[in-house]
């Protein structure tokens, strides 16, 4: 991978100083494995949240609605630790998603201590306009990858996450 | 993908109020493209940052260091621009790289407008050691993947990264 840095557009006769070179060539970081699957993550999320713009939702944001919408009620820990978002961030999040009408916390009836968390009516319009718009997104990163890649890519992920 | 999360301790005769299941499933959002390389982009990088703790070097740290070894004298927007970090936050990982004593600002002799950026004699030991850690932490990830594994792996998120 490289990326065109300095152009020589130096006048006749002007002397050549050591210039940098017109390009970095990254050279074996592109096939270390942390660096190749983050510049993959953020050109899948670039897409997914130019793809969600209408509804204004960010993937972490669009994983907890659906979350909600699977299993209602849910405190604020079970979702956090399903979708691995640190705590301190969770939190952040939906009192976003709260501030915006689309979640609420009730006092749950089997805990006391923890809140249970449900979408509002506008939550679950927006996430079906999500779904919709998400599954446009999805179908372009599957064509990408081609025939089979899909369930390859996944195959091989799972073995990287499971600890 | 599912994970515990109310433990059913009610006692006899309790009643059966509708409880949160026990486990959240996040469902389809597991097979999203997304939400899999994120979560496998999350382990790899906790691995990475766990391997490279005596050097205390964050992924991304470990990048900016390696491509001034191999480009020296680059400008700040060139070696942002090759690692696709945003320049808001190259500034910032440069500061600190700088007030550790691992990079350094020079004045560019191509371009007054820009500093060139070079290792520190302590960068470039740094970077030895980090090396040497972080091939300690590939050869894990590598093992996980299987055989045929990171070439494989590497096409597709190559099909994804590209624009």
């Amino acid at each position: 991978m490289t990326v065109r840095t300095h152009t020589k557009t130096r006048a006749k006769g002007e002397a050549a100083f050591d210039e940098p070179a017109e390009e970095i060539d990254i050279g074996p970081l592109s096939r270390m494995i942390g660096y190749a699957l983050r510049r993959a993550q953020i050109a899948v999320f670039e897409d997914f949240i130019a793809s969600l713009a209408e509804v204004n939702l960010r993937p972490a944001q669009f994983s907890v609605l659906l979350v909600l919408d699977r299993a209602p009620g849910s405190t604020q820990s079970a979702v956090a630790t399903a979708l691995g978002i640190k705590r301190a961030n969770f939190v952040a999040m939906l009192d976003e998603l709260e501030s915006r009408g689309l979640a609420e916390r009730k006092l749950s009836v089997n805990d006391k201590r923890s809140n249970a968390i449900f979408l509002t009516v506008h939550g679950r319009k927006t996430l079906a306009r999500a779904r919709a718009l998400a599954l446009q997104h999805e179908t372009r990163q599957i064509a990408r990858l081609g025939d089979d890649g899909l369930d390859t890519l996944l195959r091989l992920l799972g073995r990287l996450s499971a600890r």
